[in-house]
């Protein structure tokens, strides 16, 4: 792989996705040792800046480059504090000289890693851009149904919730259909609208609609502060006609897969017996994110770059 | 060493108190050293998780993690943002994802600690659980008197203070009954009340008491904030009727040995010259803090695991 | 180097200072390497302790620390919740409870680091006392002039901004008076006091006197909190009488160089064309930062203890 960043997921090609979900199959088992640790990035630097906190992200991350022998350092930039654009290249120059070998970037504008990736000589990796794409988290997931089904092709993936304004979804929906996946969306008319169709997917009314023919069921986290406002569903509503409890499950498949990007809000998107039970693989989710960050160090900061060998 | 977790001192044999403490004295060496560094336990993950905030023990834990070579992960989790019991096993279950082999905890709720270890495989470590148990500092509380004295049999431990509501008190109890020393205690009637007699001490009704007959005072903290209430002295009156200043300490055995947990309240339940004299071995118990915490490390994550050296 | 400490520039011997820098300019090359790591101080332990807070420097140091495989704990201390005097020697003992080779200190108070120095067996850095000296800053700075031109006998470097109230200023006058180069100062008369006249300096009225005659210009942060007020002037007249920007800039030596110890406010003390054109050396200053600060931490940490290798 000759690629310096990851950006997002739409374009990638096939073989790149493929690659990056076999090489994260290898890393796993380094964190099934006793010694969970390889010398493979020894003195290079990662640096996550996270302009939107998530400790989840930002740790899967940080524990990646560990498990790699890569140093880290973090930094955690408060929106409010900072003036935007201008700042984020500012910030980013300042951390360039610090000479990194890889920034990991959460932030609130979409295309702001984008904007990095084009002005620095480091690895960039986009851990969520605005409404834009979050690639890591739908790598994770590919892996996930990888590791039950082997390849994706004419398999039915179903996404529930917010699809609009998740980078979540948008990220396995262009991963998903380049794996040769079939993706069904369900949502709220606001979370859910007739734009979608500008994307490789096909939308439904109701959740009912996708339980029954999917193979997998992605539930999105709802931001509850949104819910109750305006055209949005209180959280008992949106519980009712988009949450995934165990009567709904009952209709689905029996082998079918139930994954949520976490953290889940139990009893709204996702019943606390779902997110439990024998058919969610939420916590194998977890896992492989952790491997699959690893393999994407690996890759972007294995290339040859202009540096050689200290 | 067979066990698996440190969840407390009550019913823990004198054999394995004397191992962790005996272990503790060589590891302490290691900080002695200009390389303070052993490979011991390179490439394991040591995760601290925080429910209440504690730079010193938090910072203790993983100093002890590093200077076995071991990675750390740290965890602070403001107990206001969570809902209980459900969140606490959440959290878990995620950090449980990341393969960690050991889970330092502190929480709110008495037996926090014991759900986690009997739920996952991990190493589970007490560092303070509501009013039940704080191990660690009892070991290394026990570990400086036995710098001192060899063996505790036969001495006498006077703990001064909030005994009522103290996890240090109640974990050096056990640890120093089951040591063969005898402990008295001595605080405020509401901070030392008859139900300690089910505890295998003995209550006197003033400081005054113990002083001359201790071979060790431990000094309890203070929280200022709940001193002037309800049926509790103020600030004044507390350090008049049960500080250690050094009019008192003068009553004291000359060989007598002054303890506290830490950080103090200077001129509250001890005097700046008593904290800072001769007797006091506040500053080994830090030091004696970390060596403990590395014994406890090397005991419990050095036994065979189900995985092997990878 | 026989030295334990670095708590100013104040007196140092120009050796020393030529030493560093040569020592800085060759540790800068493991930056420049795949593997930015090397093991001089593997298991020594470095301290940070900043009672303000300040992300840029600490990291600086910690970088600096990390490739030279030391650990690192970090120490963040509100002033506002800590009594003063007494509470940083109680904090600094138990610090040194824990064994640490060095403490980096950041202090509201001068002579906060010389009293840590006098007390304690570890090494001491300041990292920047109340308005008394901050003396790696002033390191860097002159390593970058060095590079650009070897010696810095009878060069001319101009300071402008609030001279009187800025450690950075205090430790580039006290170095540059050692090294040979003539400094000259121009701010605000509220900035630039009569008493500067104590220090080797040449006070100016106006920055278009010192543009002309300097081979340096270093614009020092504006508080911007503190214009406006009292004699000060606003953000919009100090940019228009003491800010750097193109036109001024074109009326200073061809290949002059324009320095700020960051973080720059654009517009106020240094115009946005100016920070990112081709005479700004801010960006090399901050990787001269990491290298110089490795340099420190070699010297100091290098000499022979009275413990011996492990």
């Amino acid at each position: 792989m000759e690629r310096k960043d990851l950006l997002g997921l739409r374009g990638m090609p096939r073989a790149e996705i493929e690659a990056l979900i076999s090489t994260a199959a290898r890393m796993r088992q380094v964190g099934e040792r006793r010694i969970k640790k390889v010398p493979t990035l020894r003195g290079r630097l990662v640096v996550s800046l996270f302009f939107e906190n998530s400790t989840r992200t930002r740790t899967s991350f940080e524990l990646a480059a560990k498990r790699l022998s890569a140093d880290t350092l973090s930094f955690n930039v408060s929106t409010s504090s900072t003036a935007k654009g201008e700042t984020l290249m500012d910030t980013a120059r300042n951390i360039h000289a610090m000479q990194p070998d890889c920034i990991v970037i959460r932030h609130a504008s979409a295309g702001a890693p984008a904007l990095l990736a084009r002005s620095f000589p480091f690895s960039v990796i986009n851990a969520g851009d605005g409404i834009n794409e979050h690639p890591s988290q739908a790598l994770l997931d590919m892996l996930t149904m990888s590791d039950h089904w082997g390849a994706l092709d004419g398999r039915t993936v179903a996404i529930v919730g917010d699809v609009q304004h998740s980078r979540v979804a948008r990220s396995n929906i262009f991963g998903l259909a380049t794996m040769g996946a079939r993706v069904v969306v369900a949502g709220p008319g606001t979370m859910c609208r007739r734009e979608l169709a500008a994307l490789p997917v096909t939308r439904r009314h109701t959740i009912d609609e996708v339980v029954g023919e999917a193979d997998a069921i992605m539930m999105l986290r709802i931001q509850r502060e949104r819910l109750g406002k305006a055209m949005l569903p209180s959280a008992r509503e949106y519980a009712a006609f988009y949450g995934l409890d165990l009567d709904r499950l009952q209709r689905a498949r029996p082998e079918v897969l139930v994954m949520h990007p976490g953290p889940i809000n139990r009893g709204v998107e996702i019943g606390a017996e779902v997110a439990d039970g024998g058919r969610s693989v939420i916590l194998d989710q977890v896992t492989n994110g952790i491997a699959v960050r690893m393999a994407l160090l690996y890759h972007l900061l294995g290339r040859e770059g202009a540096v050689d060998e200290g």
